[in-house]
């Protein structure tokens, strides 16, 4: 029976495994659990020689990795990629450094639907109005709202996220438009989507979604320069990390009406009691709370099973994201520190 | 040129027509408008002997349509069947009796897919507990948060906003169970539906929506017994006429946390200033804005011109809904007065 | 129990009801059923004045039907409006004519879809050519063929059987143009088709099929000047009926290579055994068989008896296609006599 | 200005690039093409210093790759991964070994339904019987036919041929069950089929199609016993490699009838004029052609091109299929010679 190390923090294994998925990762091996608190240094020197795979964000340098002759792959289940890893030595020695990255995507995808019709066509704004008795009816209820359907919606990032997203909107018929430089026109073309500039996509879309992850490259990118392309009568959804765009900005011009916005992610979490941000009549607020469903961590638990079988069997993982030479060291998105 | 009636009271053909639409009407014959009120009599019977198509809620008693020799149609632009017509004269010379109706169920439909994901995902609530200073973060913020994926969907009614609605949520993979009296199961199974009965449908979906129009015979259908029937952490959304619920009911038991509810209809409208639904945690409020989108109101217009040259030309109308001495006795929604 | 006349010849109940649909059949009412030969007239008068649906091509002029008191339905289970019925009373007296007409339309869709597949890709003549022993591999082996994919489609007709198809080549992203003097432009754009005239159509596209009936208006409207308009490089597929082409300049247009084709339907069938076309390399043959599928046939059964019922329960049809004053006698495909 | 190696034998870049794609190579380094037979070797060795990227089946054994220290990628524009690179080498200096794999994908997924449907319905044997002056018109011409719709469809490999199979089979509603032991449950799921044994798929599906590639582990998989297993009603197509199935006795078989098949390979290729399999009537032959498009082999251009942009900006390729170390060593398709 081939070794598994399970060190799961700040998830836990029945936070990310439903019981179906348990029962099949304890099919596959040895289960050296430790679940309150990062794995101690001892449980998990005991363990290097024989172990074949390790899930969790354990803290693996060169020395330990050159003791774990055994090692087949490392699957982060928080689903980043931390600093914690020799990654050089992972690619020099065929040892695959995974992450269920897209475990979130579908409930991203969903609720980011979601919020683009509630700005489209005004629902919660309505459901504000209604509560303080002052509701418009019919035609005059939709002064300002407009139909997804056909319209040009701009994607910035088109990664997992941006995929799930546009399969939901597929009955609408919408124009596709992408920026995102990692993904060749190739890929977009067959996808059904426009590869376009940035620019190009701010100043004519009417439906922008950021789902860009943040770089080192690209924090901050979407700057006061790019934000004033905006139309007045668009929306503008930050599905991804605040990071990437100037977010002091972007909520000035969402308060100065000069487009319509909504955000799931803030710059500080949580979002300090007296921000001014609360108050924004154009804003559509949510707290970090698109993708933490509990069938999201499940998926978690999921795919890391599903590549850990694989590779158990001597196959390539297909699931999981692949930590790779070129990549690995760009992405910035940080850990969280609890589920 | 054949002469067409315009009487579009209380519509306008700016409101329905767009300019295309406006354009091609004009070529199909002479129209003799007036937009200003109901069209006077003397008017309306001045070009009966040579009227083609009427379009409008004009009286038309049979004392009238035996002098309309040349009446081909009679367009509803208001989208009703009124008791204004005889109908039976009608069915018996062969003049079609016509309404765009469906002409809001795209607009309709694609509200009914934002507020089945808000009430799903909780989006309106977070945003109201976000600037309530209250929003929790992540997993704490989606206690009671299910997704429409793979969800069971029952809806009564599956007429245009039904069938529309259906496709949008396509890509969600749900189960969808259909109480409509008036379709053959032969029709639900091809359109991807399963035929259940009503409590059938209220005690087992996850997800209700009420597309059923109101008629002579299902006022009231969905009573207290029915209601009791609904799961607790179901959502329902009443999307057509408050008239097929015991509305008092269904409020009473959506403010008790009895499950979670939209609606877009009330019994009066505007709902009164101090009516206490207003202020209900559960309840998605919208005021009868989900159709009214201008772009629906055009809808009228292109539906009606099109039906209207087919029928010109000796060809049968194939856009429109028709009057049929089975149901138009039945249909029971208010015309409305204002657009 | 309401009487229901089955007199369903060329067909037979067994050849069009599976055995649950021949026991909802059952359920509707006291059935009478003749299947040796046409329904003897003194059983069809002795019946009259109770029956309240009658299935089959019986004789039904204006004075049996006068004695008809409670007929509502005539449902013809060859699936043609045929002249044996007074439709003028039929009209008048809100008696339904109806024909399960789109029974035959998902298996001739299918079919349809293969013979196009097979015509662009080259594949009963590359196995032809295999058992002559002068195939050619690879690219040698595909002179002349090209993809579906993306290919400019253009449908002639827009009834059920194109609107089956083009589900089926959904997936295959074509440009799909239509022409079609029945349906209005609003209706082909909602379909996500063009509409375009017959000498645009026939010159531009690189797919043709011919979905059209035949009608009083449309025999051989596709002569020699239109079919000269076909691109070399073109396959043109004659689905519907043969009367509808000038069908010897077909032929002779395929025989020397204007371009290649497919025919399900000949002027004289069974096809006489020296006619030369049979010996035609650029046609591809097939004796008027894409619709004569059992489950086809069991298609007219299910159509027909769901309306049945719902028309004993008071209410529209909805399933069948419905004779109607416009268009009834312009019909013109012949019946069949024997299934 | 980056190196780029184009040694493409046995394609040319005429054959492997339209002109877009052509431009968009030649914009990204500086080109050194041999066409007329394998490059040689002073000229492959005079580059290897300061080449970034290979296109090709040049041999890379360990001294030559030691020498290229500025390689990053090896693109074998044949699509196979040859044996005449030091693969153990290029794992672990991070130098990718690719081949766009995929794209033939497109052309024989539409080949393979075209195929599917005229086993299933009796296409190529219809036109056959019609040339022979014995074909059966209607019901009677349908003996043995039945429809995709719902069928019972089994894939054996589910990669990229089977996913682009799939996706055209989306509008005919078919169970799609899968055998692929490098493809796990959780991606079959997904994508909407079930993962079954391969006897059960054998012996329950209507529809088979092996698009299994040919590895060290599967050669003959597909033997007497197997083949024993399918369904006489089913119809079975070998649209891979031959090496996959004990060909004889698929051949004995269909040729006694036990089932119907299509086969687009053959152990011997081109296959002996006198092989009795030419004359079998239930089996369709295609004459290895199924892939070999034209436009697919533009594909390889278009992939190629795209990754090669990818790598040259420092990104990682999205597009090629990767040489792995757990599975380059077991694919055993054997590389053309000549397109």
């Amino acid at each position: 029976m081939p070794t598994i190390l399970i060190d799961p923090l700040p998830r836990t294994l029945d936070l990310i495994c439903d019981s179906v998925t348990r029962a099949k990762l304890e099919s596959l091996g040895q289960l050296i659990i430790h679940e309150t608190g990062r794995m101690p240094d001892e449980m998990v020197d005991r363990y290097l020689p024989e172990v074949s795979i390790i899930m969790g964000q354990t803290r693996l340098p060169r020395e330990r990795l050159q003791r774990a002759k055994n090692l087949k792959a490392i699957i982060d289940v928080e689903t980043n990629f931390t600093d914690a890893i020799d990654y050089v030595y992972c690619f020099a020695n065929g040892i695959h450094v995974l992450t269920p990255a897209s475990a979130f995507a579908d409930a991203v995808a969903e609720s980011a639907l979601g919020m683009t019709i509630d700005l489209a066509r005004g629902i919660t704004k309505a459901d504000r109005d209604f509560r303080l008795g002052r509701e418009a009816y019919g035609l005059d209820g939709n002064v300002g709202s407009f139909s997804l359907r056909g319209a040009s919606v701009g994607l910035i990032g088109y990664g997992d996220l941006a995929r799930s997203f546009h399969k939901l909107i597929a009955p609408f018929h919408c124009e596709v438009n992408v920026y995102d430089p990692w993904v060749p026109d190739y890929v977009l073309k067959r996808a059904g989507c426009k590869s376009v500039g940035l620019n190009q996509l701010l100043s004519q879309s009417r439906v922008i979604l950021v789902f860009a992850g943040v770089t080192s490259e690209n924090q901050g990118f979407l700057g006061r320069a790019e934000l004033s392309l905006i139309r007045s009568d668009a929306i503008f959804l930050l599905m991804s990390r605040a990071a990437v765009v100037d977010f002091p900005t972007f909520i000035e011009f969402v308060k100065h009406g000069k487009f319509r916005a909504a955000t799931d992610v803030f710059p500080i979490e949580p979002v300090p009691k007296e921000d001014p941000l609360r108050s924004i009549e154009g804003l559509l607020l949510s707290a970090h709370r698109t993708g933490g469903m509990p069938e999201a961590l499940f998926e978690i638990g999921r795919q890391a099973v599903a590549d850990a079988e694989l590779i158990l069997k001597g196959l390539p993982p297909v699931v999981c994201r692949k930590a790779l030479p070129e990549t690995v060291k760009r992405f910035r998105s940080k850990p969280v520190d609890v589920t």
